[in-house]
Parts: structure tokens; sequence; C-alpha cells
């Protein structure tokens, strides 16, 4: 892949766990990148996430809700990859206004700064599986209803409509993908704001019980980080992906239980327990939810290659050997 | 109606269009009514419009941008119609963040602040049939995918999203209506910011033609207020509208030029004339637009009454009279 060879590249979040896996590969393709990051603690950033590539990049520490360091930034810039987000659902319903200025807000006022400061710019939004809700059929495609259940779903389909109007009105060339879950080294293990597997994985290697919510026959797809920073790559050099929406989804479909089965037979001494739903998750919880992803596949050729087994394995491996720069991280 | 003898009632964009007509209403029916409005010159408000009714009701001049007042105005109320919104589409895409400060952000303090300090509310909102953007089939249903072609749709469909959410995560019983053009007497008519029904009726009552863009076939669907104050009358006295999204509309649709032509016949020396499109009102047309309302016939047995014959005259008389108070209006 040449087209980002000294290429200036932003990512926002990019200290985060799949900002900081997209930049060590654009790293790799002779990119110039630059990562934004607010190192709110509660959220994904973490320098030990680019441990390896510190000095072959710029790190410029801000919020993505400074519209003025954005709009400095966003300037001369070939690429964004715009990847900052709240994405705790749950504190998205006791802090909801902090939901709203960092995924919908933020993300206009981001928006106005290209159309501004740099209306070339090919820009690349994640986007979540969230916002589908409660699902009416499985797979789940891109024409099912849009119908969150978290106010992190609302906000963030708010943020991916200012992506596509300013693509459709504006012609600022913006992708959106809407991610499931993805996994691998690099995300957040403190607790289960990013991702329930982090904290999994974190019981896992600790040695306590991995807690299943519910009868842990809840459906999920995942994908390895890997394949979602391809998925980005295609996104952001294909011109059939410019307005469009992308589901990012597996083949491998599994319930929880089995999940946690496959996790702790990688781990020596690894057990789980299946516990009731804790009232405020069961409140906003999907029930099953696999996507049908042949859209991307059609038209940008994307597919996941990582299997189950090979990413958890990767990924448990990594953790137990990097944990102490991630159990109780800040920064 | 019944159901509103001595309740006491909050409509925030009280001395607006809409609320100033349901406000009428609910005085009639013996409502302890509070207004809620920011009397930004821009926006709809207009103490005219409450002339006949002003020592029968009580006036709160704040923005719902202000969570304080707020907080404290949702308290002990039975009802809450929420109506106040920026609606106008062209000031979205230029003012993009005021938008969303008032369409969504301030939707969601108002919804938390029911939520900590009147959960028993019952709420309406008003939302708009903007959100489904061009249509891919008329007529536009409550399952048309959503797809709003402005800012001003993406932070309204936010503003509903959330509605929805408390109604169904925390049990704040809303119900939300998605309006098609309304007309009447008391609607903004200095400019084309509520609707470009207002600057037509304007036009033709100082003698100036009419400006029809484009072809003038693009075909729309009207009500008129009264039949509008029905709908939020229904909809926040049944049962079975709770968490429950409507369109509004009506079985007369037309297009532009015969809604021009059947107004000109109205006023002596009425005439209009077709313009081409001016390029950011091309930008975001949605094309032609009516809605299927056989949701809340059903549902709720409402059905627009008035012809838009007699409501145009209706409307048409009411500006003649009183076009001192709304030529230049400001408050």
């Amino acid at each position: 892949m040449s087209e980002f060879l000294s290429k200036r590249v932003l990512i926002t979040g990019g200290l985060g766990f799949i900002g900081s896996n997209l930049a060590r590969r654009l790293v790799g393709l002779g990119a110039d990148v630059t990562l934004v990051d607010s190192l709110i603690p509660q959220y994904g950033g973490n320098f030990q996430n680019i441990a390896d590539i510190r000095d072959r990049l710029t790190v410029n520490i801000c919020d993505v809700r400074d519209p003025f360091a954005i709009e400095h930034l966003v300037r001369e810039q070939h690429f964004l990859f715009n990847l900052a987000g709240q994405t705790s659902h749950l504190d998205s319903m006791t802090d909801p206004q902090t939901d709203l200025d960092i995924n919908a807000s933020a993300q206009l006022s981001l928006l106005e700064a290209c159309r501004k400061a740099n209306p070339g710019i090919r820009l690349v939004f994640a986007s979540t599986r969230q916002l589908y809700g409660r699902p009416d059929y499985l797979p789940v495609d891109e024409k099912h209803p849009i119908r969150p259940v978290d106010v992190n779903g609302i906000n963030k389909l708010a943020g991916e409509g200012y992506h596509l109007l300013y693509s459709n009105v504006y012609d600022i060339r913006a992708s959106v993908l809407r991610l499931t879950n993805t996994y691998g080294p690099g995300m957040r293990v403190v607790d289960a704001r990013q991702t329930f597997l982090g904290i999994w994985i974190r019981q896992l290697i600790e040695g306590s019980a991995i807690k299943v919510f519910g009868d842990g026959l809840q459906l999920r797809d995942f994908n390895f980080v890997d394949d979602c920073v391809d998925a980005l790559l295609l996104a952001a050099t294909n011109e059939a992906a410019i307005g469009q929406v992308y589901n990012l989804g597996s083949r491998e479909v599994v319930n929880l239980k089995s999940l946690a089965e496959l996790m702790i037979q990688m781990v020596a001494g690894g057990r789980f327990e299946i516990v009731p739903f804790p009232a405020d998750r069961k409140a906003i919880d999907i029930g099953d939810y696999y996507s049908d992803f042949s859209a991307i596949e059609r038209d940008l050729e994307w597919t996941p290659k990582v299997d189950l087994k090979t990413g958890l394995a990767q990924t448990i491996a990594y953790y137990q050997q990097h944990h102490a720069h991630y159990w109780n991280a800040s920064t």
C-alpha cells in the first residue's frame, strides 16, 4: 500500500487502542503521522501503546473539544482518521452531556475546521454497531433500522451524520465504518469502558473468574485490531468509499459463554462464572448481534483475516507481558 | 377533552407559532399554562401571538439551554410540550453549533431535568419530517430510512432519540410527533426561517411576487395549526402514544406552483414567479415529500380537519389584520 508514503496523517484518539495500532501500520508505510489524544484517564490513551514507535511520529496532547487546537492540527494533513470518542455506554447514561460534547459536538466542530482550513482532507470516521440497537434481524446490514438504546448510540449517530453530510454537501471526502467488538493488544483493560473483553482478559490473567452476564448465550462478532486497521486504510484510499457507511464484522459468531470457555483454555487456572445482568447494563443491552459486512467485502475487498483463537492468544500474550502498563493505566 | 382541567402544563417555545396556538387551546380547556420562550429575534417567539390570552397564563422568558432555569420550571408540571427549537435549515448550515446546542444539547439537559426533578411528567416532543431527507418512496411512513440532509435534521434526530430513550430506559413517558409543513396564524413571516409559507404570505400581502424555487413541481403536504394542536393533545393523553413516533400529514398533497396559484387568487393583485433555486437551498432540498400518517390515525384517531383553502384564507386574513406586529417582529 503506497498511498501513505510521505503523506501527512492525523489520528484523533491516536494513543488509544485502535489509533495506536493504526499509527504503527502507517509509520511502517512511510507516513508522517501525528497523534492527537486527550489522555483523559477513563478513556483509552496510553503511551505504552506507542512505546515501540514513539520516535517515529508526533504526539500532540489535546482534546477534540478544543476547536482552536483542532483547526490548527487539521491544516495540511492529507488524511484524518477520526477515532477519538467516548466509548462507554454506561458512562453515556450517567454523564450524557460529556458523551454529547465528545461524540457529537466535537465532531461537528472538527468537520467545520476541515471545511474552513482543509477541505481537501480525506477522512475516515470510526462509528459503532451500537446505533442499530436491538436487532430486528441477523446478520445486521447497513439498511437495518437505526434505534440506539443508549445516549452513546444517539450521539455517535449524530457524529456519523455530520461526516456524511459534510461529504455530501461540502465534498469533504469522508467514509464511515461501523465497528463491532474490536480486540487486541492496546485495548483498555482497566475496566469494561471500551470493551468487556478488556476486563475479561484482566480477570483471566489475574486469576479471578471472568463474569458472563445473563445466560451467556448472547451472540457477538469480533474483529482483531489488525483487521480493523486494514479496513480503515482501505476506506481512506478507495474512491468508492466516499460518502459511504460500512459495517465491519466477522464470520466467526460466538456466544459469550463459548468465548469465555475458549479464553479460559488459554491461561492456566482460567475460569468463568455466569452472573445476573446488573440492572444498569440490562437496560441498555442489545441481545444478539452480528454484522452483515458484505458491502465492504464487495466495494473495498476487505475481509477479516485473523481468527478468534489466534487473535485472542496474541492479545493474552501481550497483556501477560505488559500488564504493568495497563492494569492501573492513567497515561 | 377534560384531561387538562386544572393541570399544570409547560410549553417550551410557548410564544412561538405552534406553542401559542396550543396555549390558547389549553387555556380554554382549563389548564394552568406556563410558557417558556427565549425570544431570540431570529426565532418564532412573539407576544402578539398571545395578546388575547396574556392574562390567563404565565410567561417565563428563558432559554432552553439554561439547565438551571429548566430544572426549576419542569418541577410539578403534569405535562410538557417541548416545542422550542431552531427551525431554520439554512441557519443550521451556517451556524451548526447553535443548532446543536438548542436542538440536541438542550433537549438532553431538559430530559435530565425531568429525570431528576419530575420523572412523572408527560412529554410530547415536536420533531420534523426533515430527518427523512430525500424520500425513497411516497408517502413517507415512520419506517422510512432516516437520512437527514442538513445539520438541523441530524440534531433534531438526536433530540428525538433522547426523548425515546428516556421513555424506554427511565419510564419518562414521552411521545414524538414528526411535523410536516405547519401553517396558520402566528407563524413567523419575517423571513423563511420557520416555513417558506411565512414569507410567501408576507410577499402576497405586500403586493410583491411570491418566489417559487425550481420548477415549482415539488410536492408537499401541509397541516393547519389547529390540526397540529389536536395531534399534540391526543399524543399527550393517550397511553398508546408513549414511546411512539408519529408522522403528521395531510391528504391534500399539492405542488408549490399550485399552492402559489391558490394563494394569489385569495388576495387582489397577488402574483408569483418561478425563480432558480438559490445554491444554498438546492444543496439541502429534499425533492417531493408527503407523509403516510396512518399510524396516528389508527392509534390516536387523529385526522387533519382543516382543508388548505380554508386554512390559508384564515391565515391570510390574520396577517392582513395584524401584520404590523409581524413584519418586523422581534418581540
